[in-house]
């Protein structure tokens, strides 16, 4: 295949320090400005996260290609490539990525397993459409008849290049196989000769996206146009540039996709969240490694304002529907969350970059989070049906109307950014659990599986086997270091929620304390050493920052990093609109192995609230009326005395919660997170 | 003029019972199942409508023309006409009604004084655009090639005609003039010929409003087929005859256009607020007119339905930004809230044909509160400058997005549907306060004026003179009434949120007690006859239905009809995210004839939380971390402990409230209608 051949990428101009071996989707150079760096032999091979990975494995990833093709992506490709005729399927610019996020979960996989089939076939297909120049875009070269870069605010076409790059960078760095990156890489070098100083156009891409991919791109090729054209991007965005020029554009505003301000100067994350969350990413890359401490201290101001006043409970981002954009600060409703499953993954990408850039834990406590929660909710447990939107409430009255945006669990959606997404992040979640620097080795996540890494003073490993998050035990055993005994850091994160944890070493209960959410170990650790962390994982209650309206009065239960919620399923006979919850009498649980793939059950005390004695007839002289939904203060005082007064403990029940990540997998109807408590 | 003149409209077949005085934009037959009529002499002299009044004849009518002319839509009918050159303005295919409802709004004004200088103009300008065959539509015309009735769902054709029909009745009730009725009519006979039975069309209009105004046609005109008409399309809705044939319909599903189930059917409202509520109000005429009782019933019970589960506190309805729809029972977000301003005017239709099907107060008091704060708030107190959405909250950090659905009083809107429509409601006004039945008048709302009918028993007429709603006395004059020396009721609404009442005829203190909102007084009254009575207006403090969960925990302040808010301006120093409200100390008034052109402020107790004490450093051991906005509910209980204990009657301050429909009229800024008490 000489076409493909001709491609080769230099690797001859790798940057020297790049570590030899394949990591994963993140690998700084040893000049980048990083605290940790990524491990890049790490292994999960059993547990919570094992069965998930198989899941991924097994179900999800082998499905993409046939739902690919039944929802018109390789036709459209097709069509590019002149291998078929007919109509263009779908409406969307960025069918492409589709293809492209499928790839790059298969890519990953195949560190593990043989490479899918189909991927041979798909690559051959991506390499037929690309045009002679390096341009690839089945949408412009099809309906569009080949015009491009004309209409940056909603084409997509560096969106779609990003993606490409991530993909030809997977497989490159999995198998050494260097056809995808080639392609990848041509049409990053149209790009880099079309945009940019001295080039024909002055722009940026209206969904964000190429700028993390550019700097893996330099990261992998050595070629330090790539970082500076990353740079470029993320520094010519804010200015106006995709300024409205239709009126979808003129009502979403400039904030929609982060062009009202540059990133340096911009003091809180809006509009679009998954734009707003991978252009941050590509900032964390592009200020780690162009030591640009200015970008640095904004992706950190950005990062702590969105956790601070944009974030759910369940590390979900993005509160309307609208525009799929961040609400206002605290403004975070729970049933029309929006939460989108892609928001979750770009945040995972985006705080994974910021805790290798600082060091610091409390990026991971939000990845595992984010992973356990937001991420985890968008597929059913037998990974066959997603979910695009991730509420935190269904009402009682819930009419699930059909459509991406609805609430019910399917196979695909018309706009299918979602599923690849996830795939993609469990098929290479191994690299976002561990990291190393000079000192040692850092563990982020808890997992069962081989954690390690070379570095300058030889091989660092550990094998952790736990049942985390279900059991807080988590055993670890060196399995490698180097040889000479000199001492080393073993840093544990103690997740931030955490009441208490002990610590066993060698048998020996060991007190220690940890610094900033790490515990960290230094000793002369040698192979065989075996440490015990146990995390309480007591189920707890979280109430939220007052200014968020939403949740006023209720609770939300947890148990370790897992936030929990009811289901109507579990509480026949009323649904969930009515359900008070008393935390007085505290929580109890139970692992029931047959329930939901196996989760730990929290049972609490609930009641319903009886509406009727707050009822009243019309014109009772206080400003009530029976069909009128509000009431006076004082009425509902007194009614609310009556009521109490009245309160048998017969009417009290067992209320039920379950993982949050678990819910609608049994049936559609109601879901809480958040419990009122009066 | 000889093409208008050979339209004149039949007025030998309208139905005998008809009475021959000009009423408002209703007046059902006399064969109609109505409980009560509308009375055909009543005008607002003074008082607080009198001056809305006169703003409206004063600024927002007479501003009309030159924003139509601004906005393109009269260059659009020009290009219909063949009378302009150039592009078509404006991306809606319902530009016309923003001309038609200007028209009728023109039209109603011309009952009060001199008619519109430009109407003759704009009249002459619908009739050149007209096609021989009566259709009308300027969009279809001039962009789609004269392409009629394929796109039923997104065309608005029969939208069009509606707001059409509706501006030519206004025109003949107040003036006699027919030219813009004939040109109506044209325009409704087309569509009669076009659908229903044994014609080319099955289908309904995308959005509702033909069926109201065809039954107003048939009142006006007594051509039965379009009562007839007007009932087809309210029962072939329901059918799926409006179901997706574009990405944008699938998405919003048929509910959006109240085409997923049958209004006979129908449990509660749905889908487009506007589309359900003039859908409702045709349906409430359909009922009327046929004597339907499965209609009326279905009207009644969608009403009840909607009020209990899905209307804000001010009475503005529509929950939801995205498809502009209703959102599920009680999810009545405050930041996010719709509340179209076309919703509250076509709540406010509604609710009056629904009032005058069943003689039942509960109508009227949701048109009172509907009235001064859903559907004033939609205007500036200047009359030049409207909103489209208008929320119950705005944040500290709200950003002002540019659009017609951002929060900020403009000028005009791309799609300005709602300033016209609060222009011919404000015009139309004194037809929604009084109503006569064989047994007398019934006076629905309180305002300076004079209001009365002619019955078969002879002319009944009242005086009122009242501040309200700033103060709860209302002087009533019997002013005109049968000679003969017979007993007459003289209903006075009591609204239902009024705490007591005190009545005086003729200066003796009377007992009186109301049945069913009603205060119902037969006696032999004569002219000259005084009443007093007189609304306590003590402030009140409402709370919601507890599942409403939005604002739960918090009050909303209402004095009279009026909701209260409290706005950023009057609280500098801090915004009101942070404010909580007091209640203990109770509420004290202040008539100020200088602020926001006079109104009864409102004073009450207010701190601002402190966070501080809430926020803990990292690894406390508690589940709290500084950078995380949950916190475990005893870290939190422990904290208030505190924190009570540490308030000194320093940190309170006066907290302001003023009526909610004049804010936004000092500065953008915060606003919150819900008030957090702890």
């Amino acid at each position: 295949m000489s076409l493909l051949e001709s491609r080769e990428p230099s690797v001859a101009s790798r940057p020297q320090s790049t570590p030899a071996h394949r990591a994963g989707p993140l690998q700084p150079t040893a000049d980048a400005r990083c605290a940790l760096r990524p491990v890049g032999r790490s292994r999960i091979t059993g547990g919570f996260w094992g069965e998930w990975r198989r899941i991924n494995a097994e179900v999800c990833v082998p499905q993409g290609p046939a739902l690919l093709e039944a929802a018109g992506n390789l036709h459209n490709l097709r069509l590019a490539a002149g291998q078929a005729e007919g109509e263009y399927r779908g409406v969307h610019p960025f069918l492409d990525t589709d293809v492209y996020k499928w790839l790059e979960a298969a890519a990953w996989q195949a560190a593990d397993t043989d490479a899918a089939p189909e991927l041979d076939a798909m690559i051959s297909l991506i390499a037929a459409a690309q045009q002679p120049d390096g341009y690839l875009n089945s949408w412009f070269q099809v309906v569009k008849g080949g015009e491009r870069y004309r209409d940056l605010r909603w084409g997509h076409e560096l969106y779609c290049a990003g993606h490409l790059i991530q993909a030809g960078i997977a497989l490159h760095r999995t198998t050494g196989r260097a056809e995808l990156l080639a392609i990848a890489r041509r049409f990053a070098d149209q790009i880099d000769s079309t945009f940019g100083p001295g080039n024909a156009v002055d722009g940026v891409c209206g969904h964000p996206e190429v700028e993390t991919a550019l700097v893996e791109l330099y990261r992998e090729t050595g070629e330090p146009r790539y970082l500076s054209l990353a740079r470029y991007f993320v520094d010519r965005r804010g200015y106006g540039l995709l300024a409205a020029k239709d009126r979808r554009a003129a009502e979403a505003g400039p904030a929609y996709c982060q062009d009202h301000v540059p990133v340096r100067e911009a003091t809180e994350v809006a509009g679009h969240a998954v734009r707003q969350l991978y252009l941050l990413a590509g900032v964390a890359d592009v200020a780690a490694e162009a030591d640009d401490s200015e970008l640095r201290a904004a992706a950190e101001r950005l990062w702590a304002e969105m956790v601070a006043r944009k974030t759910y409970v369940t590390g979900g981002l993005g509160a309307h529907h609208d525009e799929e954009d961040f609400g206002d600060p605290y403004e975070l409703p729970n049933e029309r969350a929006y939460c989108e499953t892609c928001a979750a993954v770009a945040s995972v990408q985006w705080s994974w970059r910021m805790a290798l850039m600082t060091g610091q834990a409390k990026y991971s406590d939000l990845v595992e989070r984010t992973l356990y929660n937001a991420v985890l909710a968008g597929v059913s447990l037998d990974g066959e049906r997603w979910l695009y939107v991730n509420p935190l409430q269904v009402r009682d009255g819930y009419r699930h109307p059909d459509g991406d945006h609805g609430v019910r669990r399917v196979a695909w959606f018309r706009c299918a950014c979602c599923p690849p997404n996830v795939m993609r992040l469990l098929a290479s979640l191994p690299h976002y659990f561990a990291s190393a620097d000079d000192c040692g080795l850092q563990l982020h996540q808890y997992a069962t599986g081989r954690f390690g890494d070379e570095s300058a003073q030889g091989a660092f490993a550990v094998r952790v086997v736990t049942d985390y998050p279900w059991n807080g035990r988590i055993s670890i055993v060196v399995d490698e270091c180097p040889a000479k005994a000199t001492p080393w850091t073993l840093s544990l994160r103690i997740p931030f929620w955490c009441n208490g944890f002990r610590l066993v070493i060698e048998g020996e209960p060991t007190e220690a304390v940890p610094e900033d959410g790490w515990l960290r170990l230094r000793r002369a650790w040698r192979p065989g050493d075996a440490l015990e962390l146990e995390l309480s994982l007591e189920p707890r209650l979280a109430v939220a920052d007052p200014r968020v309206d939403s949740v006023r009065g209720c609770v939300a239960i947890e148990r370790g990093p897992l936030v929990y919620c009811v289901e109507g399923v579990d509480h026949p006979g009323g649904g969930l609109d009515d359900l008070l919850f008393d935390p007085a009498p505290g929580l109890t649980e139970k692992h029931d192995p047959t329930l939901l793939g196996g989760v730990t059950v929290l049972h609490g005390s609930g009641r319903r609230r009886g509406t009727t004695a707050l009822d009243g007839a019309r014109g009772g002289g206080d400003g009530a009326a029976s069909w009128w939904p509000y009431r006076s203060l004082g009425r509902v005082i007194r009614a609310k005395a009556r009521a109490d007064a009245g309160i048998a403990a017969a009417e009290q029940f067992e209320l039920t919660a379950i993982p949050y990540y678990a819910w609608a997998n049994r049936e559609d109807g109601p879901m809480r997170v958040w419990l009122p408590t009066s």
